[in-house]
């Protein structure tokens, strides 16, 4: 028990998958977050200009979890130019009981990408319409293509627009969700032409000036708005945010400081507000989609409290494999 | 070249020794702070009340490094009734050109109680007068007995007193630190009894109120304290800071937040000063001890710059010596 098991990127593909046990586990993060208990720090940030890199860490303490993850996620953004990806790191498990490193999941980034799309899922299963036909999204991405995989699970929609301003992206990215979601796939012209004909729109891009125009708003929309997760990334247009019926954070703490909640407050909105978590909405503690008609924004900025919930369960379905190396203390 | 170097903790004591290498590498650390280029965020902590532990997150980007650490460092304060040591952990590497991660080296703490010994070293060599007859240490723990090893290397000192609270520690670390220095080394009945009658002292303990006191200073007289790397933590009565001719800091930002110069500030004293950093004095940007008679202070708070750096040494020399485990990414 006292040895450190590693875990290579290859193993972990194979004990934990995008589906609906991911999401519930996921889900089950929003609740306690909505409780008591969860410790969450602010995330740790290091620019580094030379190299056109930068590291977050985030890590979260669940109540009742045998572990606790610190995830390490660089960001070097000359990477895809030496033919690498920009994004990468690995999570680091800590007893909950003694601190020791029961284990090293060298994901290169993999459990972030699932617990990202799994929030995306959750929060379309508690805001979006009941029934959505026709689902859009911004971006051509890892993380967008997994957002529509996981967001057709909670709402298995027909068809699927997307539009993003990489071509060569855009092609790969319509062939893999029509794969896996069996909904049809059309590339749109205009990312107006994608939220103007979708009922449930995700924003998946490094954008760092709005790509979604509160002018393209329109009764019976939800958007999930994933990009935003460094003080310099925008997403929404700031009015979207006002013109909406409900605005909902993964946590209020981290969305004005590094969400669309920041730039909206900048711009002048929402400053004498403090919006509903996505916990407190799935808990009933506050109230989420009151109308079919109604408009309404989640903002995932990611939360060191997902790492910590998917790093356990991944670690726990790893175990019954029997995968992984194991090293003497 | 792109795959994972994991490094176990036996593999890492035979890659790094506490020697004059190895401080020779962390004086270049002080002088890399006091020039240009370093990136140091501010530490993450995380306190867990449930568990009565802590892990505190430290990551510095040095220019010319190949990789940059991030060091995970939990202290889980109920370990020792269940027979384990309280403090442990890992450091992470991350290329400092692609982010990606070049090696985990799972030293469970070894590497920084040797980085943190050759602070004292290098805090001894600029700061002790020239020459040092009794060397005194307030603390029986790892830390303590390394902090003497390493201040013989620079001031080799045939006497040392030893005094903690603690009479069980106390024998092993005479019996540790005679058998490591060669120097005479007596048990005193006080604190105060150490620190009259030694030219060098270093404290090294978890205390939270004063364990040395203002009172006990004479001339000629050299103090590194480095227990002190919590807000909550303290060791010097404030007044020591006030009435000592030098006070330097490792790093100002650090040592304001949870070091010796928190309390002194907090008890009215050097509010309208900004102490020298050890590098500073090093490189001559600042002066250090003017006289043999002079009273100095150096507070070590523990700079992630040393982590980055311990671990580029560990791994250089881990590779040269054909050490560790290959995990293809």
């Amino acid at each position: 028990m006292d040895d450190i098991l590693v875990l290579s990127e290859k193993e972990l593909r194979r004990a934990v998958r995008l589906d609906l046990e991911a999401i519930d586990v996921i889900e089950n993060v929003f609740r306690a977050l909505a409780g008591e208990g969860v410790i969450m720090p602010p995330v740790l940030s290091m620019h580094m200009e030379d190299a056109n890199g930068e590291v977050d860490v985030k890590t979260a303490y669940l109540p009742g979890l045998s572990s606790f993850a610190v995830k390490i996620s660089p960001g070097f953004f000359d990477n895809p130019g030496l033919g690498l990806p920009s994004t990468s790191g690995l999570m680091v498990m800590l007893s909950a009981r003694t601190g020791h490193v029961d284990a090293v999941l060298l994901d290169n980034g993999y459990l972030t990408n699932i617990r990202t799309a799994a929030a995306g899922a959750v929060a379309a299963r508690h805001l979006a319409p009941a029934t959505v036909d026709t689902a859009g999204v911004i971006g051509a991405g890892v993380q967008a293509r997994l957002q529509i995989v996981a967001a057709h699970m909670a709402r298995p929609f027909s068809t699927v627009l997307l539009w993003s301003p990489n071509d060569a992206l855009n092609e790969s990215a319509a062939e893999e969700i029509a794969a896996r979601t069996g909904a049809g796939v059309t590339i749109a012209s205009t990312a107006e032409a994608v939220v103007t004909a979708s009922e449930l729109v995700v924003t998946s891009t490094p954008a760092s000036s709005p790509v979604l125009m509160a002018d393209w708003l329109h009764p019976r929309l939800h958007i999930t708005c994933m990009g935003a997760d460094q003080s310099n990334k925008n997403e929404l247009d700031p009015k979207v945010l006002e013109r909406s019926d409900l605005y909902a954070c993964d946590r209020v703490a981290q969305c004005e400081l590094i969400g669309e909640l920041r730039t909206a407050r900048a711009a002048g909105y929402l400053n004498d507000v403090t919006p509903p978590e996505l916990g407190q909405i799935i808990t009933g503690k506050a109230s989420g989609r009151e109308s079919d008609r109604d408009i309404t924004v989640c903002d995932l900025t990611g939360t060191g409290a997902q790492d910590t919930a998917i790093a356990n369960y991944a670690l726990q379905n790893a175990r019954e494999l029997g995968l992984g190396l194991t090293i003497v203390r």
